[in-house]
């Protein structure tokens, strides 16, 4: 049961966005933008970050969610997201992707965390700064989503399917909410 | 040195937006929004929050410039900035900042640390609900500024007189960036 009382029973951050709209614009545009915009890391390679820092962090809401996103978006499907999740430097992704994951680890557990010798590797992998900026701010948005998640206690539905459908959802749709992509396009 | 090679030689968080616009619109909007946008917390007890927050994460940088924005907004100054990073139990504020930033911190270590108890303390020392949020997404949401700032090593200044200025900057003119603030009073 939720901390708080909430205005719907949707589970996870749905519940929170719902509730308090004022900070669910800025935070579904930072999503829009980081996860969907354009960028020369894939949607898949970008969920994948977030579904790895989630899962990192034990949030089982973002860590489902997004790893159903990646799952969708990747060409190895949920068989390479769990592989990730078990141990990426042996999953079968890129050198780039490897060395992208070791920083976004590193920058869960502390931005001084974040090593030249990590940059260097994901550079030597061809990884770009721009690559490397939205890897440390993507583990960073999603340290913060986990733990509004959590620290909230949001509810967290049990049923793969559920995830799943929420992704294609998301995929179709995106992260902005209807208004505001409405406005967007006005 | 920065991890990567940004366009100024902007300090800290101000040289990752710079370097950044997409990103930077919605940051700097979740940051208005939540420090200054309309609440039953003050300013100063909001931007003390993400100021012991930050201080708990060791980012330097955040700490300071969020201190120095608490110090410029809260009766006590300085002085209980200093008390609170110290000792928030023993520091002269009241039984509700105490409590919220009990939950503040319980938050940085995982959102899975935030207890019932904690909530339940908050609410008996007057607390509402929209409190207990904004205070468990400020924490989250300095969570993810600290690990940008120190994941992508930006620099730091050193002179507090350096981070006063910018605080009265802040004050006067909020966290929206000049060209997004001119379009929202358009």
């Amino acid at each position: 049961m939720p901390h708080i009382t909430l205005n719907s029973a949707e589970p996870g951050i749905r519940g929170l966005l719902r509730y308090r709209p004022e900070t669910a614009r800025p935070l579904s545009e930072l999503a829009e933008v980081l996860l969907r915009g354009p960028s020369t890391l894939t949607r898949g390679e970008r969920e994948l970050i977030a579904a790895y820092v989630s899962a990192l962090n034990d949030c089982r809401y973002c860590a489902s969610a997004h790893s159903a996103c990646a799952a969708a978006q990747l060409p190895g499907g949920m068989t390479v997201v769990e592989q990730v999740r078990a141990d990426p430097a042996a999953a079968p992704v890129s050198a780039k992707l490897k060395a992208l994951l070791e920083i976004a680890a590193a920058t869960r557990d502390s931005g001084h965390a974040v090593t030249a010798e990590q940059i260097a590797r994901a550079r030597a992998a061809g990884a770009t700064d721009v690559e490397i900026h939205d890897t440390v701010l993507i583990a960073a948005v999603f340290c913060m989503f986990n733990r509004y998640v959590d620290g909230l206690a949001t509810t967290t539905p049990n049923d793969p399917a559920a995830y799943a459908a929420g992704a294609q959802q998301l995929i179709t749709r995106g992260y902005l909410p209807p208004s505001a992509d409405a406005a967007r396009h006005a």
